[in-house]
């Protein structure tokens, strides 16, 4: 079979299974998880020498120690992988809540209800846990998944798929409920964003190029997890020490994710002040300060200038620009034309400021006191996330189990025709 | 200045405008469009003319008398044109309405709220007024609209959008609010697909090679108006009476729609009664059946035989496929596989017969016992709509001004950081 026929076989096979996930009840779709969750316990040690081949291939082809770490599986990760599914087998379904329901003057009543999207394509890097992790929130909610991971981990993916399919099996879901391309072609992921006959929605999950990759050819809607250049701006009317603990949460509790902090400005009547409390509590925290003109002449040898490329930036490390603002209007420009319309946040006791910030600023999530880190599918109170969302349509920000599914109207009647 | 380089400018221009409009109160946009819909009633004349010179080229041309109808202005379309943007300043703003609200155990609030897509693109065949239809529905939310028509209506639409222009600039909208293309170039579409950093959202209104083109170059989301292929079912449990008024009303109250009937499939065990009273009501109203072996052995001469295509086709005219089935598991797959998921019906007093057909068919709105010709944006009570949605996410089904809106979080705290 060549791969075209390969890969749209795996569409077809997809779409069949889609249609029967989308009429289990929640209770034969949670049994179906928790099997799954069993047979990954209980496939722990294929789980494992899988992984060894692929972290030893990668070891051979030179892989960074950040990748290999990534890529690499130990009982922890397999046993929090299970338990992982658990959670997901635990959490409310949002299939079939009627989102609204009314009646027309004809007496036909119109229900808005909720129902799977259908197929949905993941495609994604290295990291073998999302091979579960994003299938098993596709399960959940009634759909099908065509999984594409990366070629560094293609046996451990392989080995995960068919523990997971082995548990859908077992439990009475379809066995082609998930499924894993299982050549590690390039070429898989184009003819993939060209399957719109079989494929609802795309997914990826990675780094910009294979975003890029799939946005060129996709001719099904596509949701993307960009970058997030976060930005919080102190206002003049700012408490300094909650600027200081936001700033110092956003940039420094957890540098490496989409959420963290990556630009400050701050209001030039408070700068003065912040330059001598929040700075310090930066610096003291290892954090490198990319200056404007107006933060280097402040602080001197304690930061170095900004560049241009700073300020668009997602550091994902301890360095954080920071610049001198004239005003609010000043502070909502910059974010909207430097941010990734991800997460920011103000941080003032003036509700007017902060009420202006909030309608102003185009971002997926913004903030009043509080810190850009809460940008997450489980501090939202979601219990599951598939991303962050830098998209307009359909979901925008954490991007948790309702967004997995869609909508379509029922409407019952008595007989009514149009008139 | 080159095609692209207008083409961006048109984006950049629509950006910045749709900023501006995102931050006007509902009263300031519906002083704009009744403005705009002054501004039209006073500018008919210069409508008439404008579109005069158009109707005058494409009767050179050879245009069909079908399309020149389309393409057409009288005083009464313009005034009519006029009262339609009268009816959108009437309805309810969706804009800054609260979605949901919740707090956080650890006291931050987040509200979801809705908010303005952006700029949305619009792209047209030869109807002038879908101009003002569509760019008016997109003001009223708060977006930015690029709209790009047919090359027909070149003239027309240049003189529909100058006088929705003059509107809102004289009640303080911005002046790019509304923008046409001006240039019949078909490499504008292209241009257009391709600029996902100033349009989020493409809608082509027209047919299947001007949807393809837009689908097959687009890097944003694109909400498709596929045709309808709508089936009703009629069980063995119908009431026979009520059937034929289902039937009748969908297939010919106005059979040139995207919501009228094109198939029936009927349950064998009711069929020869279908055949004495339905088949009749149907053949007197001038309507042609194409029928599937058993109903052509049922209605000899009366019927002829229904190609294959016959089952995928939009006939958009007095024509009707009917076939009978052994069952509903074989009509809802009969459904599935030649449908176009837009708007289907099954009619029967057996409630559990049509709880499975509303639960298994896959289609924007499924019905039991009421004629598939309510799926419109007025009979479902949206008040206005831009068209039939056939895509799967963010509009679904009739696409109203809630669906030209998205959300964004607004999150406001009292310090919080993330522990």
């Amino acid at each position: 079979m060549d791969l075209k026929a390969q890969i749209y076989d795996i569409g077809r096979r997809a779409r069949a299974a889609s249609k029967a996930l989308a009429q289990l009840s929640s209770a034969q779709k949670n049994a179906g998880l928790l099997a799954m969750a069993d047979e990954v316990t209980a496939s722990q040690q294929e789980l494992l020498s899988a992984n060894a081949r692929d972290v030893e291939r990668a070891r051979a082809n030179g892989l960074s120690s950040a990748m290999l770490d990534r890529l690499t599986l130990t009982p922890a990760r397999v046993a929090s992988m299970a338990e992982g599914i658990r959670q997901v087998a635990a959490l409310p379904d949002p299939v079939s809540q009627i989102i609204s329901r009314w009646t027309r003057p004809n007496g036909i009543v119109i229900s808005k209800v909720r129902v799977p999207i259908g197929v949905i394509g993941i495609i994604f890097e290295s990291r073998p846990n999302v091979t579960s992790d994003a299938a098993v929130l596709c399960t959940k909610t009634g759909n099908a998944t065509i999984l594409r991971g990366g070629s560094e981990a293609i046996e451990s993916n392989l080995a995960i798929a068919a523990a997971l399919s082995r548990g859908a099996a077992r439990a009475g879901l379809p066995q082609d409920a998930i499924l894993l391309v299982p050549t590690t072609d390039r070429e898989a992921v184009k003819l993939m964003a060209g399957m719109d006959q079989y494929i609802d929605l795309i997914v990826p999950r990675g780094g910009h190029a294979l975003i890029e990759a799939v946005v060129a050819s996709a001719r099904m809607p596509v949701i993307k997890h960009y970058n997030g250049i976060c930005a919080a701006y102190i206002d003049k009317d700012a408490d300094l020490k909650m600027a200081e603990e936001i700033v110092i949460n956003g940039k420094t509790q957890r540098p490496g994710v989409c959420n963290a902090l990556e630009t400050v400005l701050v209001h030039r009547d408070i700068a003065e002040r912040f330059f001598q409390t929040v700075a310090p509590a930066l610096l003291a925290k290892g954090v490198e300060i990319r200056g404007d003109e107006r933060v280097c002449a402040q602080l001197g040898d304690k930061a170095r200038p900004a560049t241009e490329a700073d300020w668009n930036t997602e550091f994902l490390e301890l360095i954080l620009a920071v610049g001198v603002v004239d005003s609010l209007e000043e502070a909502v420009a910059h974010i909207e034309s430097h941010g990734s319309h991800h997460s920011d946040c103000i941080v003032t006791a003036n509700e007017a400021a902060a009420e202006r910030f909030l309608n102003e600023v185009d971002s997926a999530t913004v903030y009043w006191n509080a810190s850009t880190r809460f940008t997450d599918g489980g501090e939202f109170g979601f219990g599951a996330e598939i991303g962050i969302s830098t998209d307009k349509l359909h979901a925008r920000g954490p991007m948790a189990l309702e967004e997995l599914t869609t909508y379509k109207y029922q409407i019952r009647g008595t007989g009514q025709v149009r008139g």
